[in-house]
């Protein structure tokens, strides 16, 4: 399993991956799902995926090595012209895996599963947030919907639901990204630590930060224990019921 | 879809369904899924259902209309003599009805989804939770784990997880419940108010309380946005990373 989360805002953009892969519990490794494609000045791209590694390597591999276009032209992240355009090519690497390697994997009645989340700046346009399905198609992240998730999405959906706004600075929106991470480590086994974090401010055209936290990293300790202690502080200032007296 | 959980703890139990069932987000009625056997100073028996609504309505009917065990006595939740008795009854008419009805739903393709929480006390017995599976195989709540889900479970899990231990005290779980089902509330249309909860407190051998909680329900609603504004400051109350600083 995988949890992955992008967070498209006003002001930039906060992106989450875990690393653990497993084909069953007793085959667990670390595989990064982060890949990043930065041209200081120019662009600056990242992509994150969940499910089927050997697929998600395959599209990956494919935006380096290239891709037609309609016009025939082979494009790359590094050459295209806008994200709606990188958007489109990862649309056509996903396609192009599933040309190669669907039917067979079919046969052998293995599911073509792939999401991918892509985010990122090319100079000239805008922010932008996109989610890929199995099939190659997508969504754009909008102001309405900030944040896009892939892999084990529920555990850490609540409070992404209730802190995510579009015009939040980034560095609340990092706090929410590693709080939604959080949840998912403590209930589902196979999404793991390290994990990867990207933060990206608006026209800077560079990485602003690119973390790998590991289970000793002290501001991830601190953040998971403090938030242990808010929530249930939290939970305990809210009155209880008036009806629980008569108990 | 439902969304029910149950907690056991040292001083009794709480246990807490939605009410929304759905054939199609465009077929959406309110059905009760909590039932009750109370019998004042012998026995309070309630019992939660998740899955296909007429597997379910036919596991209550039998367990009031009973189901004969090994030695040929037929026993419904009004007669066996202890939780442990109750669940073994459970099980059996769960398998009773798969016996009638499963041929048939396989027949054309339809899952026997059937998820049970059962929870209560018998006199000279003890507080007790379980959980049933479609195939009537049961598990039961202990002090390491003292709440048990069924359906839509993973959005509510991660505050439950945090806040819920066996010693804790009854209007602490309430809240605890109230919280994880507003979670859910809020992530899957498929889960609706209104809500039933019931409380009930060790050796009591009655209900504690029982409750409907509608949309327009003050306490409820209080408790919904105390608990978003609560959420919010929590995590606005963790340092943000210094590392931040230079973004």
């Amino acid at each position: 399993m995988t949890y992955c989360v992008g967070i498209a805002l006003q002001n930039g953009l906060v992106m989450l991956a875990d690393t653990r892969t497993n084909a069953g519990v007793d085959d667990i490794a670390t595989f990064q799902k982060m890949s990043v494609w930065e041209a200081p000045g120019d662009r600056m791209i990242a992509l994150c995926t969940s499910g089927n590694l050997a697929v998600s390597q395959a599209v990956v591999d494919l935006l380096d090595e290239g891709v037609a276009n309609d016009a025939g032209e082979v494009e790359t992240l590094w050459t295209v012209s806008s994200m709606f355009n990188a958007a489109r090519l990862v649309s056509r690497a996903v396609r192009a895996v599933y040309s190669e390697h669907g039917p067979a994997m079919r046969a052998q009645d293995m599911q073509f599963s792939q999401s991918i989340l892509l985010g990122g700046q090319i100079t000239g346009g805008q922010v932008r947030l996109f989610q890929f399905y199995p099939a190659g198609n997508y969504i754009r992240a909008t102001e309405d919907t900030p944040f896009l998730q892939i892999g084990e999405h529920k555990y850490g959906k609540p409070i992404l639901d209730r802190t995510v706004v579009h015009d939040m600075p980034l560095e609340d929106a990092v706090r929410a990204a590693l709080v939604s991470m959080d949840s998912t480590l403590r209930s589902n086994l196979s999404v793991g630590l390290p994990i990867d974090l990207l933060v990206y401010r608006r026209d800077a055209l560079r990485v602003g930060a690119r973390r790998r936290i590991h289970d000793n990293d002290p501001y991830f300790e601190n953040l998971r224990e403090g938030w242990s202690q808010s929530l249930r502080a939290a939970y305990q200032s809210i009155a209880a019921p008036e009806w629980m007296r008569d108990i």
